[in-house]
């Protein structure tokens, strides 16, 4: 580069960040976290990206440090009364059945066919593995995010007759989005299939693709009929991103611990506690559901978004900020009046 | 939002926006390939960025979309005569000989700590698998990470007699900030470990953690004597990121075709294939080592880097661009007078 345009570079990146600057002291007067009560949680937030990203700050973190992972289900979605991909690979059960009708006659096949709850929620472990092992793999990466997007564009939610996608908890968008606009960047660390929710991440949370950690399985690369290059979904080697699976699925996709992590149950214990380990400033969160009027309530023995006594203990002792639901949320969903 | 501070918000997005374009325009009018030659290898990645990132063309590339891997070691910094991991990985053995004497005696580390080359080129695959366990796993990834960072800032190449990160090549690093200024994100992809290369990929780079994408093996959770939660690293779960790994790799952590792939041999061939055969503009690319005098010269029988005929004639007829490191590169290193 020669000196004349080494100077022209100069001043234009003064002249953006100058601009930059101007801009974000313009956002920063008007209320980036709308959806929240004031409150102890909002307080929280606002003070943990204040101390992080001013210059000088002594907990400052440089920008390339600056990570915030959320859970997905009953974090930053509905998860009640049952995870949205348990729906759409019962829904996927129809479809193959459809093409396949041999499946009908087969076990658990046949019961998730059959619609019976009481039934369905008497399959085994084993049972619920061969479901999703059949309508997640054995089929290209293409193939499968096709049928992902044809469902979560038409599925509707039993209570709120609505798309999964409009459940999403807007406080929580909230957050991703100031978080982003100061520098975070934002991943999805989810018990649910990466693939899955790499379909509509970037559209519902933008968050792309690279940044959503999940569930895997095993991907074979070989070339189709016409000898173009593709990779087949196969139900080997499972990494399930839960509990102790979310620190090791952050390691294996980010490298570095998150400054901020935002769960709900036990699932995100580990992930909470491999975050504050890191030392320095972070912000750990988790998202009590009790809030039976506008989404759910549940108690210590939920089977879905397990938060027992002992994490509400842990929260306290390790100073994790718990959101109420209920108190701490003006509105849940985007679409509320 | 309020109205007033809408109004404000899209007119600091107009401002920077044309600031940004003036300024994108001014670096334009500079070469942003200085260390290239003028030639068809030079040619297609400046068409090729033309072509994806200007409005309107048809081959258009989403900002989203804009991915582009580069393989390592002979593709991005020097990989003769040994691949620089290897070369850590024997330094380790030593300093694992100096609190572990026992070591001495056993194979293949004695052979190792003798340093004879022509001994050492006779070690199987499994003892130097036996090496890499040793020297890469049974540790925190934070150990890991200082005995990466000790030796990277030490080690000396032996036929260059400088740091293993003053041997990157500088055309290819202007190639990763040349698509960076045009909405790309660059990955590594590379057979070596993923957390070996990311100690250093931010610096010498400017990719950060979370976009080197490598080979890896499992890790566990757990805690410290306080009680801390940690990460170890184990000897189980290996996934190589090489040949048919590298597209499975890319799937794993980016979820997407890369738009622009490169390497330097048959390692790299099936990323580029599966780079290719997502369609529309894509750049594929590979590095040919033909000078000898400025950096190496190896055939198709090379062990290290290999690039066969037959690699040749796939890239003829796949019409992959073949960058001859003796006549497109005006300099190799930064530090080339």
């Amino acid at each position: 580069m020669n000196p004349a345009t080494a100077g022209f570079g100069s001043a234009c990146r003064f002249a953006l960040l100058a601009l930059l600057a101007l801009c974000a002291q313009a956002r920063a007067q008007t209320d980036p976290l709308p959806s929240w009560n004031e409150g102890a949680a909002k307080q929280a937030i606002v003070r943990f990206v204040r101390d992080t990203t001013t210059q000088g700050s002594p907990q400052f973190v440089d920008p390339v440090a600056r990570i915030a992972t959320f859970d997905q289900d009953g974090t930053t979605w509905v998860e009640q009364p049952l995870y949205a991909q348990v729906m759409f690979a019962f829904h996927q059960v129809g479809v193959l059945a459809g093409k396949e009708p041999k499946l009908r006659e087969i076990e658990p096949f046949r019961t998730i066919l059959s619609g019976d709850p009481a039934q369905i929620a008497k399959l085994s472990l084993p049972e619920l593995e061969k479901v999703l092992a059949e309508t997640h793999t054995g089929m290209t990466v293409e193939v499968f995010q096709k049928s992902v997007q044809d469902w979560v564009t038409t599925a509707q939610h039993p209570r709120f007759h609505r798309l999964y996608t409009e459940l999403v908890y807007q406080p929580m968008i909230e957050v991703m989005q100031y978080l982003r606009a100061n520098g975070y960047k934002t991943y999805i660390v989810t018990g649910g299939g990466q693939d899955f929710v790499r379909v509509y991440s970037e559209r519902v949370y933008g968050v792309p693709r690279e940044q959503v950690v999940g569930s895997t399985s095993d991907t074979t690369f070989g070339y189709d009929a016409d000898g173009k290059s593709q990779l087949t979904k196969v139900p080997q080697g499972v990494r399930v991103d839960d509990k102790s699976g979310k620190p090791v699925g952050i390691h294996l996709m980010i490298g570095r611990r998150p400054t901020a992590a935002f769960g709900n149950s036990s699932g995100d214990q580990e992930m909470l506690e491999y975050a504050q380990d890191g030392g320095g400033a972070r912000l750990m969160m988790l998202v009590h559901h009790d809030d039976a009027t506008r989404e759910y309530a549940y108690g210590p023995d939920s089977k879905i978004g397990t938060f027992p006594d002992a994490l509400m203990s842990e929260a306290k002792q390790r100073g994790w900020v718990v959101i109420s639901m209920k108190n701490d949320w003006k509105r849940i969903f985007a679409w509320e009046p």
